[in-house]
């Protein structure tokens, strides 16, 4: 075993000294992902994608508490659509894949492959409201969009990804202020409940908020390199796509009125920052309520009489309580399962042997803490099921502790600095002027993050003038 | 309500003498779908989206039984994958959308929109299959796909939509056509016991088959105007895309081998065929199973005393049991709710108002038969479950019997012409050759639609010559 576990570990890169590696070891070892035909592109393969699935049915679940509905908007984007809201072409632009052929003939007028789908969204929902009655509208769409990238990597920034994208339309500003700030809590929500992932919320800064909007906020995650991933936004939109897409209603003083509209994602970077907010040097680790496999079940001896009966039995009762359990009665050897599923992150390995049935337990191995215990066969879903809550919120406890010891303060920039690149995301005085920040960002590459809180008693900590707000500083994937 | 009956009948156009219009009508009022912006585009609304919803589910379970996996491929293919398959690239070309510009750059190789993803998922699976042992590999995406077309019509026939495509590879041709008949199997299952559609199933001819398969199955299902509607199909591809793309198996003798691949795939189609299998002269008619709601409660004098509060009480018992329930408490007047409901095809409608109160009952209206019940309202969990059955099965038997009324058998050719044009799938011996089988088309529009079984033994209908096999002939969406 020990010499198994060896060659395993010589697999994947060290963690600690080549974070880029690790990263890119693990997702492909582990069968997650692999890279596609087309540069940036990425293959999402069964593994990666039953986390993705998850994620969808948590989400559904909260989107629906919200009164949100699924729906589908086509992919295909008049060019001039995106042109309407001067901001939003300006921001997207760039990196849009363009259709100018189809059906063996030039286009007359090309076709955006959506980068998002503020554009044909808004110009439906013009056609759908006519009065105050109509409000709130809100829909949601699962969809893949494409952004041409120069520069990418498997879940964290591929020429297409999966995402959601919801969007609402409400009568007042005040409202859509509120769709806005409440999905954000719905999205932190589900990285701490459902993939134990403490995040960082707040307002982000005129430079890094959404092309078209009149406010961003950003639900940050700190990954263990120190490195903060914008893991979602939720965006108030005011009246600009309204405007630029003729959003009238008829408000309930039989005035024709502007709609206030929002829009809010996450992807499949989701899942990269679950790789890397939890990940060690064996490999992954998956918090339970994400997990596609919960509870690996492992054979000894099985030829033995017995073994593999146990074994299935056992896995009827897991299955039976809704506990993702795979039985691997394949022909490799117990050492080499051992290693499989703790690369993968199976946050519980149970193994049972003919000396485990005789004693009436199995031998469990948690992922989180490779602590051994014995569990009793005659009581193994209770057992398991809270030894699965157990490391769904150790994890999360680890998780927190991860990132409160990842931030400082200082009033000091070049202090800022070195903490920054020595993995830390610092919080500090700024005075709000775009200019500034940018010049911050063009000398050390590192940029704010979300806005902690508003505050001018004090100084900017790059230019000296009268503070604005505190903000998280840090470098971002 | 007489009066508004006739109303609401009116703005949907006569079943019977415009089943084309009475289609668009029943799909845009119900808010169903609406029309993209660009040309042969759709949205697919709440309502619409909800029923595609049901059978992602069906069908994800369906599929985990046979070992299918979900995973997501990149939607854009080079363009010289599309031409490896020399059928494939003929059947695909004249209809796909075309990147030719990425990220503000002209791209070097242009890329497809995927119409389909054998190419590019054959790519993958040529790299990942090495050994005997890595077979069966069987993936899943739900995905969009883009065929541009020039004569659309809403989930009918559009420039997008969204599908499943099933792909596996076996290590031999024999399994491969288990998998390729099992999934046709899974599909009629799936539109008998889901959506109370009756299918044809069979072997598509040579004319009508997938461009590149050995052997396209497929599953008709005939609609209300007697026209069929191909709703799945099953092709087994042999070694063609397995050769095309360098899928290679070291087999259980040490010899390195072609795989034997087949895909399949079901459309949004489906809910066109929901729609044109059930509908009536009032609108849409869902069967429960996939219904999105499945039980329209609507309280009558609702400002007396107790009756909102009876009626939450009742929809959270049926919310509980599983059953989709609104409660609509709009200010709407019930005979405007009553015709809504029916419109939009909901099962069952409950009604209670005070004097149903008084008397322990809802009073319920089958929207299968028009009858009008009374149900316990201290029992009325069972009562509605058992109506739903009841009504599933009810239009079940209703699709079968209409569909054992649409088809005929003749030896005449003319009969034959003459039925189809008098709304019949036919039944008729053919030669088998894929020249008269295009004359026929060429000259009556009339087309193959799956064989019924092999037979020699007869006279081709067309030509005189012998027979090959008896086979469906009708018209096609």
């Amino acid at each position: 075993m020990a010499k198994q576990d060896k060659q395993f570990v010589n697999d994947i890169a060290d963690i600690n000294t080549d974070f880029a590696q690790w990263y890119t070891d693990v997702i492909l070892k582990t069968d997650m992902v692999d890279y596609g035909p087309v540069k940036g592109t990425m293959v999402i393969k069964p593994y990666g994608y039953a986390i993705w699935e998850n994620i969808q049915n948590y989400l559904n679940k909260e989107f629906k508490k919200q009164g949100v509905q699924n729906a589908y908007f086509p992919m295909l984007i008049p060019e001039s659509f995106l042109k309407k809201e001067a901001e939003h072409v300006e921001g997207f632009a760039p990196e849009v894949a363009v259709v100018t052929y189809a059906g063996g003939e030039e286009l007359n007028e090309k076709l955006i492959v959506r980068p998002t789908s503020e554009t044909i969204i808004c110009a439906m929902y013009s056609k759908w409201i006519k009065s105050y009655r109509d409000l709130p509208l809100a829909m949601n769409q699962w969809c893949n969009v494409v952004r041409w990238e120069k520069t990418t990597r498997p879940f964290l920034r591929t020429s297409e990804f999966l995402w959601q994208e919801g969007h609402t339309v409400q009568a007042s500003m005040a409202d859509a202020e509120r769709d806005t700030q409440t999905m954000l809590k719905v999205y932190s929500d589900c990285l701490r409940n459902l993939m134990a992932i403490p995040t960082l919320t707040g307002r982000k800064t005129e430079n890094e908020k959404f092309a078209g909007a009149e406010a961003t906020y950003g639900m940050e995650a700190v990954m263990k390199d120190g490195k903060c991933l914008q893991a979602g936004t939720s965006h108030n939109l005011g009246q600009n796509f309204a405007k630029a897409s003729d959003i009238k209603f008829l408000n309930k003083d039989g005035v024709l009125e502007y709609g206030y509209s929002t829009s809010w994602g996450v992807s499949t970077r989701l899942i990269g920052a679950l790789v890397m907010v939890h990940g060690d040097e064996r490999g992954l680790r998956l918090p339970p309520n994400i997990a596609p496999i919960q509870v690996a079940l492992i054979p000894i001896a099985s030829k033995v009489d017995g073994v593999v009966a146990k074994c299935e039995q056992v896995q009827e009762e897991l299955n039976k309580a809704d506990i993702r359990v795979k039985f691997d009665n394949s022909n490799n050897t117990p050492g080499w399962k051992f290693n499989e599923y703790e690369m993968k992150g199976v946050p519980l390995r149970l193994e049972i042997g003919p000396r485990d049935i005789e004693n009436g337990v199995a031998t469990a191995v948690r992922r989180d803490t490779h602590e051994k215990l014995q569990l009793h066969l005659n009581n193994i879903v209770n057992e398991v099921d809270d030894l699965l809550k157990d490391i769904q919120s150790n994890m999360l406890r680890q998780a927190e502790d991860n990132l409160q010891s990842s931030m400082t303060e200082t009033d000091d920039f070049n202090t800022l600095v070195d903490d920054v690149n020595n993995r830390k995301v610092v919080l500090a005085y700024h005075c709000g002027d775009p200019e500034c920040e940018s010049e911050i960002k063009q000398k050390t590459t590192i940029t704010t993050r979300v806005i902690h809180s508003y505050d001018d008693n004090h100084k900017c900590i790059y230019c000296g003038k009268k503070s604005k707000y505190r903000v998280y500083f840090g470098k971002q994937y």
